[in-house]
């Protein structure tokens, strides 16, 4: 009989190698493609003839935490929970993190895959995502933000430091997720895992266009340590969370709608509160700025005054949709208790914000790149296998990688 | 009493210096952003302080023609009538190329200032913008193309390569957009021109993508030469025709809708007639694929047959937006007589091609860039002056350009 397991509806494979998925975050495939065009992926570049190279969309909002859980749980938002890293809670006013396992609403394949005896590994960049993705996981699960105060007990695995020789990098840099490369690497060798997850940052994708020199640097560096995982056997997945684009004028000027202040400005204060879900302890490299915000109006609002409301946002330059909460929430399965009464979407080019007192934009050395909207769902899938049974005329979504990964192996 | 000209219903001062109106073929925002970051355009980085940096939305089709047409008469399409290279007369069942004069339906700005006594200058880079931008014009009009073709009776000048001290480039080439620069350098120390119009072309953006060292080269070269415009005293004001955008997948391959192939193969061959309005003479470096078609049915076609097509080709994967004829005429202000029953947008990275079978890629010798959809509408405004007196809400237009730099000086 076929081993395998079942998780949110879907049946997964047991894997017949170790495999290992790859979060890139915020991989635009424009960078693949430029560090290919610049000969710094030669790896990259060979899986279109022994692999298998294909695009897919992410879920809107195209956010790291909604991205991931999605990726590890197989499904959309709608099913974990994670929509966001904040919603706001009408009955206590207050805005609530969502970073926090008591809003996961989903087991992960992770999870089953150990429970079900497969030996499991997760490494992130940051340790934000740890929680949420080691939530249940009975395994190895690490940040390297963190990597210095591992414990067998509370991690499943020790000396990580000294294992990877690399010392813990700045939250702040492109080592960050070098270190989770070369701790994934250690791992393969060392405990041989079934099912390993590899999540990076994208501190570097923030920062630094496609083509630039940073950012063929940072592609020739997980490209070599894509050459060696491969090397080592196992199967490999890549994805990403979300693209990126530069949010800027052509002197790299933020474009950034204000929100919270034009709405203030026409309604009247506090009438309608913009959240941002984009929002963590970690903004210094996009100043929270992204192109998806939610706004919730006030509870004696009626369906006029959110028409009216929505007529007006959809107006503002830069704005590139307006939906109701039904809307979103059936346009990118969204659990809509977890967003308000409206869902903006910022074109291309544009981020909004909330009020423009509320953002510190002083961390913002270059010109703003972010994500959040539709034209940042785009992102690659690429595997170093052939795969086979896919329908032609399927919407490839990147929480399908493990599907892909474990179920279409040519 | 003020001087001043009034064309297709706007009012225009006369120059108060020479005034030198610059189209950057396929100038995405991002090249110049990425080019200053580079420390390659030093110039074009000083404008925001001496002068404005401001954005705008081009004419979809984000096409060459109609929009330089539109540039230079400070109207939409719907009122010049050039929406494209190509439309399809149903009368005589012929495709019909609309590079000639007889299609233009409105007078341009630099014939009716050269009319009311001014001097007027146009240099274009290609051959096959020369005839409708100097339609009625009175004045220098020629194209680097043909540089060593002209005659004082037929483009207002001689010697112009003896003039430039350059050879005439290969209509394939960055140079050849230099040789506009330069021309246009050496036009206005000797002719001291009142409007001078220089248009450039994409073949670089075509290739190269923002920040990558073949493109700041570009932007260097050119904001040498505008420092140098800047110098002699003349007013500058840069837009582009459109933006661009590579229509790729991760690792290069293009993402193409082959229209006409799914139409034949769903509704039959000859249901309906795909065209590309991108088509031209000089398709090489983009395979004549683009992100805007627009379709004809059969006349015998009623209403419930034309929706069946359009939610066909809504579901392809890559379309972004399918109009009706009307819909389209209204939104983005195109001829109805000269656009099919539909017109079909493809995404940011999907191009929309008609047969397979009838573009030639062969050409394509890296991965493909192209424009024509909604993704490539948002361009630059830049002057080297200060504008004043602009209505905050206006949606600025790319043809709003000699509007700005005529009328809005500080």
């Amino acid at each position: 009989m076929t081993r395998q397991i079942s998780v949110n509806s879907r049946t997964y494979q047991w894997p017949s190698a170790p495999t290992i998925i790859v979060c890139v975050d915020g991989c635009e495939q424009e960078y693949i493609n430029q560090a290919i065009l610049a000969d710094k992926a030669p790896f990259l570049a060979s899986l279109q003839w022994i692999g298998t190279v294909l695009a897919g969309d992410c879920v809107v909002p195209s956010f790291t935490n909604p991205n991931n859980l999605s990726i590890v749980t197989g499904a959309p938002p709608s099913v974990h929970g994670i929509c966001g890293n904040f919603f706001f809670d009408k009955e206590t006013q207050a805005e609530v993190l969502m970073n926090d396992v008591q809003y996961l609403r989903a087991p992960t394949i992770l999870a089953e895959m150990a429970r079900a005896g497969g030996r499991v590994a997760v490494v992130t960049a940051k340790d934000k995502l740890r929680s949420l993705l080691g939530h249940r996981l009975e395994g190895i699960c690490f940040s390297a933000e963190k990597a210095d105060q591992v414990t067998r007990g509370q991690h499943g695995i020790e000396q990580v430091v000294e294992r990877v020789g690399m010392p813990v990098p700045s939250v702040y840099s492109a080592e960050l997720s070098e270190f989770v490369f070369a701790a994934g690497l250690s791992i393969l060798r060392e405990e041989r895992p079934d099912l390993m997850y590899l999540s990076t940052t994208d501190y570097v994708q923030h920062k630094h266009a496609p083509g630039t020199p940073e950012a063929n640097a940072f592609y020739a560096m997980m490209d070599g340590y894509l050459q060696r995982l491969h090397d080592e056997g196992a199967v490999l997945a890549l994805t990403a969370d979300h693209g990126m684009n530069a949010k800027t004028d052509a002197i790299g000027r933020p474009n950034v709608v204000y929100l919270q202040d034009r709405l203030d400005a026409k309604f009247g204060a506090q009438c309608a509160r913009v959240i941002l879900p984009i929002t963590d302890p970690y903004v210094v490299h996009h100043g929270a700025l992204g192109s998806f915000a939610t706004v919730y109006l006030r509870d004696g609002d009626d369906d006029a005054r959110q028409r009216e409301v929505m007529a007006f946002i959809t107006a503002i330059g830069g704005v590139e949709a307006v939906l109701t909460r039904a809307q979103a929430s059936e346009r990118f399965e969204l659990p809509p208790d977890r967003i308000g009464e409206l869902v903006v979407l910022g074109e291309r080019l544009t981020a909004i914000g909330s009020a423009a007192a509320n953002h510190d934009l002083s961390g913002l050395t270059v010109p703003l790149r972010s994500h959040g909207g539709l034209s940042e769902q785009k992102v690659p899938l690429i595997f170093n296998r052939k795969l086979a049974g896919i329908d032609d005329t399927r919407r490839l979504r990147n929480f399908d990688v493990i599907d892909l990964a474990l179920n279409h192996l040519a």
